[in-house]
């Protein structure tokens, strides 16, 4: 008779502990198949248990199979004896996750501080969204999002954008690489992609990881090189007309012009306007987007809320012409809209209630000081005697190209071990840079000004040339 | 001289409206190329504005690249005249968004009722993660997903599950069809999936749209066959060991040691084991993943919150192999964490806080009850001279196999004329079913109880077979 000391068993109700002893007698072999177990009156007289209890076990070792029940024959244990005895090893150790370094400065990462989240507003349309008596953020979300978010950012667009555009149109998605990644499958592995050098090389990775073939087009001073563009065979091209980067180049109308000729010559080429830190212009209006200029339906306009709102919140958006969207619709509306619809709620009530203009204006002023300052402070360091500052007039950047006779990898190195992260121009460059010089992008949004003066003396301190002797 | 009326600019900004009409004109070609352009000041003096407005007006042209300045001449007309003279047309007018079409019953949602969900303690962890001092919140979220959401669902899944996982081994992902597509990135185009039939359907189009090829395994009583899958030669196979949709199937310890042994055959095979809806089980305690009875890191796992939370928080996870994991690492962590960083927190506490498994015991007892009450429903109908009911021990649902000469079209039409969408089984088929039974999936998680004996009547009146005369 099976014999179990059912005091053994810890915190585990009885029948889950006898099911557990069963089924190891059974995987281990010391219950052979075929064997016959005793009946459920004569296992819980004689561990002393209840017959209920003994049942349980029994139906939880039927379920998965370790025994059969044969009608008034009893229950037999299974044949499991040709596959072996494998115990289940116990998990690797893996080692603890090391956390992030954390730098005096960091260059690369370029977040607000969360006091200038407008933390309570937020708060205020999220508790809406959980406390809404209709069951709409209850259901699953249609593919392309909330109709309120996507009307509210129809709304936006026409007031702050000059855009006229749809909320159909609209697709919401959880960042815009989700986004791209949707695009890519919708354009097919036939499609080449084209870049600018520099730019936005994450294109390249998430057209890498597609097998979609893509092309780096220089840019010059009016941005993307139309001629090159022709050249390199490719079908649909990533542009940011209203602020390149890491460069702050506003493409001119005339290359625009040249653009849009370009992509109506051929049926099968699109342009992805990717309009990425455009709310953050320092001077003058906004700069119209490519697709409010377009007459031929063939540009996708891209955004997020990541910068205007806060890196944590996944939500991006893009906008499709009419016969793309079609296709769209045909091809990928099976994908399941990527973003709660508790925060595409809340965000809908921010925006439309006029939170998100005020939000940036904010912001605006906010980085026009801290830009000031940090301006101001570069150019009373002895750095300038070295480098030269390119001034981007939005984004929250601007570069600066030092004259060194130091390699761009001595210069991290010594920025490293100045408790600096430094952010390269050449990280976003495809093609080599010239060796003299090493352009910095300077991510300013999240400097704290108490350590602007101490970040200067760190800063000059890395280049031979500009140290006192 | 140019000449405005200053006065027809409704709100906007004197600057702005002399801009746009100004570049109107150029692209109108009333402006001609290289025409000079009247000094500030003595525009300024013309339309009786202040000299700053018009320097800022001609600023905007110039960033814009409407006109040049040439230094002591002034500023001319960019030459635009090449490009012709188009005017961007008005949107197209697309038809408002149609509302989902709301039914008296809809068999194919599946969702509980907002009144189930714990909205006050999600909404004070919510509020908590908006209002941390540190900001780990507010940086950008490492591609696996937030430490310590990873680390809340390792203890879960060690509590209730009987799995021994480090939280390095898990990625958290916006929706578990996310997470497919990033693996079937990994995996690449030459792998062949396999997809259990009835089954997951939604695998084959996500498989497609990758262009992976796949395909479909019958099941029998045990659930995937394996000489079958054996034949098929896929590499990776997608299964629910724990719950078979629809079938509610477990798969018993002798078909599981059979998959074990077939994936340890190849090096390149490996399970996808989707534990979906398995929180939701109404007798015995939780059927052991496969991933714990996997000694060769061979099963990755994969589920989600859309279900025992609600649809509307798209966070869902998977847990890799050691191998695999790095793979991933090396080829996949590129791609941004798609979920919200607030979200993750909550979710988080939610459950390193005890609540998720008290929500899922309450749900549990709820769904139970609701079961039960349908169940009797059915039993008592005239239906059932019919048909025969097939319960499944977990989920939400059961099934109804209907004999009846009528099409499964005709059914599925007689359904909606009776304001009911009804969910069939052969959705999830991909080979033929009889043609003498229609078996309908009754998913009965959101069916309101007061409706039950009118729903009762008006799915027996669908069947003629079952009508009294």
């Amino acid at each position: 008779m099976l014999t179990y000391d059912i005091n053994n068993r810890g915190h585990m109700p009885v029948y889950e502990y006898l099911y557990r002893c069963i089924r190891d007698d059974i995987i281990e072999g010391k219950l052979k198949a075929w064997e016959k177990l005793p009946s459920k009156r004569s296992l819980a007289r004689h561990l002393n248990i209840g017959v209920v209890t003994v049942m349980n076990a029994y139906e939880q070792l039927l379920t998965e199979g370790y025994i059969r029940s044969i009608e008034r024959r009893g229950y037999f244990v299974e044949d499991l004896s040709k596959y072996g005895k494998k115990k289940v090893a116990e998990p690797p150790e893996y080692p603890p996750e090391p956390p992030e370094r954390e730098y005096f400065v960091d260059f690369k990462a370029n977040r607000i501080g969360l006091k200038h989240f407008p933390a309570s507003v937020w708060n205020r349309f999220m508790r809406e969204a959980l406390s809404l008596q209709n069951d709409t953020l209850w259901k699953t979300v249609p593919y392309n999002g909330l109709y309120e978010l996507r009307a509210a950012i129809s709304g936006y667009l026409l007031r702050n954008r000059g855009m006229k555009v749809m909320p159909s149109q609209i697709i919401i998605g959880a960042g815009t690489e989700y986004l791209y990644s949707r695009l890519m499958q919708m354009f097919g592995r036939a499609c080449t992609f084209a870049i600018e050098d520099p730019g936005y090389k994450k294109f390249a990775a998430i057209s890498a990881s597609y097998g979609n073939p893509w092309k780096y087009i220089p840019i010059d001073r009016s941005g993307l090189m139309i001629d090159l563009l022709e050249e390199s065979g490719a079908d649909v091209v990533h542009v940011s007309p209203a602020n390149h980067f890491p460069t702050g180049i506003v493409m001119p109308i005339r290359r625009r012009l040249e653009l849009l000729e370009w992509v109506s010559r051929v049926k099968k080429r699109y342009i992805i306007e990717d309009d990425y830190d455009s709310e953050f212009r320092y001077s003058g209006k906004f700069i119209l987007p490519l697709f409010a200029q377009d007459t031929q339906n063939k540009v996708i306009y891209m955004n997020t809320f990541s910068k205007s709102m806060v890196p944590s919140l996944r939500i991006s958006y893009m906008i499709l012409p009419p016969d793309l969207l079609q296709r769209y619709i045909d091809t990928m509306s099976f994908y399941s809209c990527t973003v709660s619809s508790f925060e595409q709620y809340a965000l809908a009530r921010f925006i439309s209630e006029g939170h998100l203009e005020r939000h940036i204006n904010r912001m605006k002023f906010y980085y026009r000081g801290q830009r000031r300052h940090i301006l101001s402070a570069f150019r009373a360091s002895p750095l300038m005697k070295i480098s030269e500052l390119r001034e981007c007039n939005a984004g929250t950047h601007f570069l600066l190209s030092v004259r060194t006779r130091m390699s761009e990898e001595e210069v991290r190195q010594a920025g490293l071990a100045a408790d600096l992260s430094l952010s390269m121009y050449s990280d976003y460059s495809y093609s080599d840079v010239p060796d003299d010089t090493c352009t910095l992008v300077i991510n300013y949004a999240g400097i704290e000004q108490e350590k602007i003066p101490e970040l200067m003396r760190r800063l000059a301190g890395i280049f031979p040339e500009c140290r006192k002797d």
